[in-house]
């Protein structure tokens, strides 16, 4: 597997020329104490050591090697409790968590750059702390003080882990209908007994930290039907008095990729647990967790396009193979496949969405350090950008760091689909961003149905209005053809909000929401280039590639907005006529 | 893995009903001694019957138990032996062949079906006879009669098989440059000796047929330099003495897929081999063999998909998640997930694309016919026909194959992404057929700069016609929207391939070249489906199904011409603007 170089400079270029984000930090009464220019870039630079040097080796052996299984044992492949261990020690698994309880209380648009790193790195190896920092922030918000000061300084510093049980085998998207039972003690009512079986657990056993805390969502006995009766419980492994609790790995699944991830069927019997928040609002508390990991989600479309454009860029480089048009070398002699325009297409619609979603994983981080530090009349609307893009940077960020992956196997041609340059293991690692989380459907779902509608298409008035104003503050800086082909692109977004929200049934609701998950995605994307275009004014390389791929994306990839609105504009009825058994 | 139930319906349908051939062979002087309707149908159902019950078992123990190498030998998974024994004996290797030599001569339209339902049923399993009967093809059309007669017989009869040795390690999409060197004997003019090193040959050593007979693209000491000094040998691994040639297998591929089809480094140590065709004229003659394959590649990703979509639907059918909008269930029961819209725009794409898939693949078969046996006056059409399409179908018929089967693992959720429903194995498989034979950008160009432009767009205009005549043809039994539809589609492309065929920068003919191909792909999809509605004017499942799906393909996918044209029509000039040193 070719070597991964972390793009601190573009980070840099984000955080500093972007989104100026420093200077926001230095005016923020909390984060001043916190961060400034200087700590940001050299936190930029350890997390690019750690993962280049440390992690980013691991990831073709943690394919090869995988986890095994063994009487309830699992064992992570060779050098992922080294690399565990030295991540733990740099603090990085308190990163963004509460210094009360001894993390770093860093902003979340740094912490994206870390986790982009890492993920890029290896997308399996990430995963054991990503889940301990859901859980932790999930606990933060939702457990008892005394809950959080018997678990989280642990947490944070890596000693133990966290694990999110949702899935059983007959409930995945659809949670309200688990079986997973959890009992009050009779002799110690703080204590229930939950008993259940819980699949696809990822982390749910490993041998990298002394602890593992679950949180699993289970039903009371006296719970209501559906998703209104499931409440929340922290179940940790070891007890703290040391006993082993009643909580088993039955066997880890075999997987298309992310295969030194252990995936894990969890046995709960009679283990002993506690309740985070109140009973049958776990799934409320839950979405702390999930709505954390889906933005991690995204990041990790973003990480494996980026390691794979840096494979295929490199093997671009250097396989010679064909001539240009131009070129008077003999039949028998070769150029490299950059001279090759359709090579090039690949290349640069993998940058233009990886560069623009890193842009977007800012903006949306950003939001998110807003809603928790800023001022309270910040705050709301920052809340209502981060619920609306939450959805959109976990499914567009993955889906089109699938197809950059794909694109970056089918740069290398034959030499991508076998294993020797690791192309096809991120095509096969990157897969599951789409999946898990809630997949992408569920997203898009979630987007349309249950943020655009039920406001009536507000927050997307809010969104389109701001790019608008950006447009009109910048419009001596913005090349006329981009500013007039992300205008055209917003007046679609808001004739097809318009469109749907005029419809009453569901059913098109559902039919049409990856559609218009895609639309939101590419018109973001489109502003996400607009930004960086106004803030690449130089000379420097990055600032005129910057220039350059945003051309790229306003010619070639925004248009696809074209064939998206004449879907979502078409008779969306059609979809439920079939009937089911011509399925 | 879910079973697989060959669609000999939907063949009969486009047999019969859209291209009506039973009458078209009775009519032919040839073919007419050969088949009708009655042997058609003993043929599907036989072919049926030996992919769906011999076959498609040993898919996923193939996968995992893969091809072993060991000191030079090959040993193919489990059962492969016997089923290719079977495979053999029914005929299934001549199917086309020439009867001259113990072949069946029967129509490739029939042929392509049988080639879908081997694919659907096992990728690796089908690429074994696939090369043989490509290579077969390639000596019928190039060899003397003296070769023909000493190696035909016993390649149709599955017997010995064939193989094609291109790919050197430092060349692939770029043949000009190989390094493999034929040298006359001196003792026998006949006779050569080939030396060098080939890589990614499919079947290249296995333990499935007695002889296997290489199809070498090498070099003779007096060739002019690139492609055009490139002569074709036919090498056998043993020579009819009985003795061991000197070519040997020096290892196997480990890849995303296709783990039980070998893909082996074949070493050629002055192993002994005859000259086919003129000598630096091999290309030419290769290209018979790679036209061959690239329809089938084309119809492996229309049977994958199929493969994938039975399975998907069958999960959708059982699987129990969630309520419909309008259901009165209570939240704590499941409805299929066919309530869902989502993921009925998941199946419906699917069966969209591999329906028309497999109309496409039945029209250019048919083309290959009239031009093998049709009158004089036919021929001429029917070749600039395939010649067009040929890419087309290895390029867009995989593009969408790819894009059905992630839709299928998808359905599928996190079962989709673990080996037990075979889905991930599946988009594993499917990959390669967007890379071998050819990546799909080289179609692409293929397409647009050898097969377009140097016509200046006419093949497309003859194309175009058809369309319109058909439409007008059709007028009263094509739903007025779908005839807006596509004649506007039609428009486009024609725009476009003026507006392209008015440039002479070869550059912007690569930066267009793939959104080209998928334009004419969605445009010609669109016209199967006016050919097929036409045609389904009854009251039966799959008449109705048919135009249920038109309807579907004509509102939301045949939209993405929109986005298609806008890239097509935008400066394609950016691509090249970027350093190399930048990538």
């Amino acid at each position: 597997m070719a070597d991964y170089t972390p793009t601190v400079d573009d980070a840099e270029f984000l955080l500093n020329e972007v989104f100026d984000l420093p200077s926001q930090w230095a005016a923020n009464v909390t984060l001043s104490q916190r961060i400034d220019g200087d700590t940001m870039t050299a936190m930029l630079n350890e997390c690019s050591k750690l993962s280049s040097e440390m992690i980013a080796p691991l990831s073709r052996n943690g394919d090869e090697q995988s986890c095994q299984f063994d009487n309830g044992a699992v064992t992570t492949p060779d050098g992922f409790k080294q690399a565990y261990q030295a991540y733990s020690e740099g603090g990085w698994g308190g990163l963004t968590g509460n210094p009360e309880f001894g993390a770093l209380g860093l902003p979340k648009a740094l912490a994206v750059h870390c986790e982009e790193m890492f993920n890029a790195a290896d997308i399996s190896f990430s995963l054991y702390p990503m889940l301990t920092a859901g859980a932790c922030l999930t606990l933060e918000l939702h457990a008892s003080d005394d809950i959080k000061q018997r678990f989280l300084p642990q947490m944070y510093s890596g000693q133990w882990s966290g694990s999110m049980c949702l899935t059983e085998s007959h409930a995945g998207s659809d949670l309200g209908i688990i079986r997973t039972k959890a009992i009050p003690l009779e002799t110690n009512k703080d204590i229930y007994t939950i008993s259940g079986s819980k699949i696809f657990i990822t982390g749910g056993e490993q041998d990298l930290s002394d602890n593992i805390i679950h949180l699993v969502l289970a039903k009371l006995p006296d719970a209501p039907a559906g998703a209104r009766g499931i409440s929340l419980f922290l179940v940790p492994r070891e007890l703290e008095n040391g006993q082993r609790n009643t909580v088993t790995c039955g066997s880890i699944e075999h997987k298309m990729g992310i295969k030194a991830s252990a995936s894990c069927v969890m046995n709960f019997d009679a283990a002993e647990g506690y309740l985070i928040g109140n009973a049958h609002k776990g799934l409320q508390a839950m979405f702390t967790m999930m709505n954390y990991e889906r933005v991690g989600v995204g990041i990790q479309g973003i990480g494996a396009a980026e390691r794979s454009y840096q494979c295929a860029a490199q093997y671009a480089r250097e396989r010679q193979q064909g001539r240009s048009s131009a070129s008077t070398l003999s039949a028998n002699q070769a150029q490299s496949l950059l001279v090759h325009a359709d090579v090039r297409r690949m290349l640069l619609t993998m940058r233009a969405f990886t560069e623009a979603g890193r842009c977007l994983s800012t903006y949306v981080a950003n939001q998110l350090d807003i809603a928790k530090y800023g001022d309270s009349d910040d705050k709301s609307d920052a809340e209502t950008r981060v619920a609306l893009l939450t959805p959109l940077v976990k499914a567009f960020c993955t889906d089109r760091g699938f197809e950059s992956c794909v694109l970056g196997q089918q740069v290398l041609g034959g030499h991508g689909y076998i294993r020797e340059w690791g192309q096809e293991q991120l095509v096969r690692d990157v897969r599951i961003t789409q999946i898990y989380e809630g997949t992408n459907g569920i997203q898009a779902m979630d987007l349309l149905g249950r943020k655009v509608m039920p406001t009536a298409g507000a927050n997307i008035r809010i969104v389109a209005d701001e790019i608008m104003a950006f447009m009109d503050e910048h419009k001596t800086a913005l090349p006329a053809s981009m500013a007039t082909a992300l205008t055209a692109s917003v007046e679609s977004l808001l004739r097809v909000t318009e469109h749907l929200c005029a419809m009453d049934d569901s059913d098109n609701i559902g039919a049409a929401a990856v559609y218009y998950q895609d639309l939101l995605g590419y018109v973001f994307y489109g502003y996400m280039w607009a930004k960086m275009v106004v803030a690449a004014t130089g000379d420097s390389q990055l600032h005129r590639n910057k220039r350059q791929l945003a051309g790229f994306y306003f010619n070639h990839l925004l248009p696809r907005v074209a064939g998206l609105q004449q879907s979502l504009m078409a008779d969306l009825t059609s979809m439920m006529l079939i009937d089911e058994a011509d399925f």
